[in-house]
């Protein structure tokens, strides 16, 4: 055990990477010299925990603590320096210098490997007001002992800046605290990874829970007034509020690195290879703070996301211990929950493919999470897209309750493994009433993409549908007459229900081509299989009425502007 | 719409099979004659359901029929014919035989195609008295009625045999409604397609609900006596019951198929090709009746499941419209509640590999649903089986609550998708504290799969441990004192918890190899890494402690024998 040490590495960062970094690397090397240094008081804590612990749901705060540094040091023999800030690296010398930040005092170490692992901090914008006491980020314990203080002495009102992952956990946990939520999200939807129209149902969630969300809209500044905060708004509307949250997104935390000299990327991300290892031969980096490829799209990207983090680190230990293994990318997937709605996707958004000009299709369709028979089935929407020309699939939302987190993985797995939209057919997944369908929604996903792949239906989709495209067509709606009253329709749809459509076919004239609708797009597909066959110029309105209400609304949230 | 049709395809049987081909050849082909033959009063009802309307949980029975004739003859056009049974083929002639069950009469039909889908029968051993009114089996509505009458009308006892997935599904529904429920099995253990030490739990789960189960026993006569039902098994102890329910399997319903000269296999099924088609160029066959490829073991089999018969029924339709998609095959993908107990499986088992020889190996891991810090996590069992050369996912089982579904259907599309445990590392799945953890289930498989194949452990898996293996070795369990004493431990182990096991790694003998356990292998692995690297010549329990003491428990239920 008094041997001389294989190598000495030192890690930057004690949270998701640098913690999971050490760990594999004492089981790598037993007798490395292995040093963690972290400026903040805690390591390996639960940082996707913090907004409910604020809320609640996690009551007791040393739950958050994943890992104590007692418990970590005695299981991997690990030099765990907390509150030691490393603040300067001379890669030539493969030196650090530290800072001790209790006894305020500075010291410098050697490596022979550098890991940095420093993550991503909030982005506080340069906003008159920013640094005042009760504009708060949420990054760590101590931001978020901060707030639930704020919140515990009996903050009544607060504005979240940011409609993104956290700051809609924020927004829900606020609320579920008693306090009056405001949502402040400059883009015209919330959570911005999603294509507008599927977030739809989070925003009316929200909104149903009693939270004010105002899309297109800006914080100009913060001002305190009678010992409360004023949130001064782009167009000139001010909230009072007893806290703010900004969480309008993360920025890398890489000054150090900057100052190193390590490469890094226009937006400030450490530029590592498919080993994690930065542009210096001895100096690793992961997580937050770094570039990752994106598997989908091949392109560079930043995924501030604790997953890939914990990937990342198992692969720099790897490298550093000799052993050349590789991180594959990133695809992006991701969940919330939000009240009773959930939100997840994988790979890549409609947005984002048509950024790239990709020639990508897409579908939607609504089943149901287990089987109608047996009760508690929930609905959920699916939005699956794929290449043109072999139904690769490139990416998946999905919008619902109950096995949203399934159908998500699975698709996630689909996209690593280049799976097709037909494969998806014939997906054989696990079926018990209450866990799925004989036709999984998966498969029911597959079966759609599939006909539109071969040509057996001509579809629309309902995000594609505007005036102009209702002015080219006969529109025909097959439902129930019930359901039109209970859902609404489309203004001048010709309601003949399918059952009764082989019989009043002959009242359809040809001379318009035909827009085939129904609830959800599966009976409309019906529908235009029977009419294509019989001479019909058709086409089926994809994902139905429900996605086609939900495409206005997202395009009226859009058009609103800021609000007068 | 009165022109000539197109052509003219008679369907035998109405449930999953028969109903989904029929609304898929409307579908392709508008113009095509389609009759659909159903011996019982209805059609597309939820199979899978039946228990659960025994049970309660599905309190009306309507809800069970999917699809009323109606419906679907309205929806799809279609000559829907209940109560009416196909007697005979004449393959030569194109032409079958009908017997109106109703008026007790017979016609003939004439076909293009003909498309089977019988399903199977539940076995009804030829014992004595198995013919008993109280004695019943579970396929249909009508046997639905009958035995959901015997409850209703106060029945206090039953005797279900079979512990398969319809046995345990109406054991668990018989106990709901209050009976006093015994199981008898065959096997020495519940749930055959799984391996024994997996299914322990599953055991457990029933007799803690208060279910008497009987494993290594067989009912070997069924006897009436004081109006009561007395089952005699072959230890010659009896059990007097209200109702018995056999659950023993199922056989094909092909007597139809061999009288027309339909190439079957040994156990009755009918050979199909991988477009559905029979040795009769005219005659295709889905469902419970066929036999199919298992796409892992690449060999014949069985599978009488709902999702592989809906998606052969699209496959057989596909192709009688000239289009020749292919059925891929099965890889047995299942699931079953039991209580509060989830069981999966998806692959090939340990059981079946081996039979086969195949040259495989697997590991156990035991992580939790979601993150440990956010409430209401639960633990689950993993067995996740792969080749031995290059890492290929073979099969899964996993035993749990929530998340079982997911995982088992991510290892499905794994498996689909040709992945190594390596590719599991990698997995890149939805994490959010209610759903997962930023290392998932599936991930953490992936890392202890891998490093066994990348020799990083020596690991001797759980149901692998007997005395002779104990008796050459050094038991090191590295486990807080408290957990031995909580969990037990395996007799004369040493314990050196994990934390202290540096400083006292000097009382270590090397005068014997050492086996290291922990409670569910992960520190066990650590403990290993260390002491390797010290020059010890250690092996990993894989599964640690606890799947040692359901193997144990399996071993013990497999030598129990018959009862006395």
């Amino acid at each position: 055990m008094s041997a001389k040490p294989s190598k000495r590495v030192l890690i930057v960062g004690g949270v998701a990477g640098g913690a999971t970094a050490a760990a594999r690397l004492r089981r790598l090397d037993e007798f490395a010299d292995i040093v963690l240094f972290e400026r903040g008081p805690d390591i390996a804590f639960a940082n996707c925990g913090l907004p409910y612990h604020i809320g609640g749901e996690i009551p007791r705060r040393e739950d958050l603590l994943v890992q104590t540094v007692g418990a970590m040091r005695a299981r991997f023999n690990l030099d765990i320096r907390t509150r030691h800030e490393v603040v300067a690296i001379e890669p030539a010398a493969r030196r650090v210098t530290v800072r001790d930040l209790e006894a305020d005092r500075q010291y410098t170490e050697s490596y022979d490997y550098l890991l940095l692992a420093p993550g991503a901090a909030p982005i506080r914008p340069p906003l008159p007001g920013v640094d005042l006491p009760q504009v708060c980020t949420l990054r760590n314990l101590p931001d978020t002992d901060r707030i639930k203080a704020l919140v515990d002495r009996g903050a009544g009102s607060a504005v979240v800046v940011g409609a993104g992952f956290i700051g809609l956990e924020m927004a829900e946990n606020l609320r579920r605290r008693g306090l009056q939520v405001t949502v402040v999200e400059l883009l015209p939807q919330v959570l911005p990874p999603f294509d507008p129209e599927m977030v739809v149902p989070i925003y009316e969630q929200l909104t149903g829970q009693g939270i004010d969300v105002r899309l297109n809209q800006a914080v100009t500044a913060f001002a305190e007034q009678d010992g409360r905060l004023r949130v001064e708004l782009r167009d000139g509307q001010s909230i009072p509020a007893d806290l703010a949250i900004l969480a309008v997104g993360v920025r890398p935390d890489t000054d150090l690195a900057r100052a190193a000299g390590l490469k890094l990327n226009e937006r400030g991300a450490i530029v590592v290879d498919e080993h994690m290892r930065t542009s210096d031969l001895h100096i690793f980096a992961v997580g937050d703070a770094v570039e990752v490829r994106d598997a989908v799209l091949d392109e560079p990207t930043m995924l501030p996301l604790a997953g890939p983090a914990n990937r990342q680190a198992r692969i720099a230990a790897d490298n550093i211990c000799g052993r050349p293994s590789r991180f594959r990318g990133v695809q992006g997937t991701a969940i919330v929950r939000v009240f009773d709605t959930v939100a997840a996707c994988t790979g890549a958004s409609a947005k984002r493919l048509r950024q790239r000009g990709a020639a990508f299709d897409y579908v939607y369709v609504r089943p149901k999470s287990h089987a109608g028979y047996y009760p508690g089935a929930q609905p959920m929407t699916i939005k699956l897209l794929y290449r043109c020309d072999d139904g690769r699939v490139l990416g998946a939302q999905i919008v619902g309750g109950e096995g949203v987190d399934k159908r998500i993985d699975v698709l996630a797995v689909a996209i690593q493994a280049g799976l097709t939209a037909c494969d998806l057919e014939q997906l054989e997944l696990a079926y018990a009433p209450q866990f799925g369908s004989a036709k999984d929604p998966l498969n029911i996903a597959g079966f759609v993409a599939a006909n539109k792949l071969r040509g057996d239906v001509r579809s629309i989709e309902a995000d594609q549908v505007d005036e102009q495209v209702l002015a080219g067509h006969h529109v025909i709606d097959v439902r129930n007459p019930e359901e039109l009253r209970k859902f609404g329709s489309i203004p001048g749809a010709d309601n003949i229900p399918l059952p009764l459509l082989r019989e009043q076919v002959g009242r359809i004239g040809k001379d318009k081509p035909l827009l085939v609708t129904c609830q959800a797009g599966q009976r409309g597909y019906y529908a235009c299989r029977l009419l294509g066959q019989l001479g019909f110029d058709c086409t089926n309105l994809g994902g139905g009425y429900a996605t086609y209400a939900q495409a206005c609304k997202a395009r009226e949230l859009a058009g609103g502007g800021d609000r007068a």
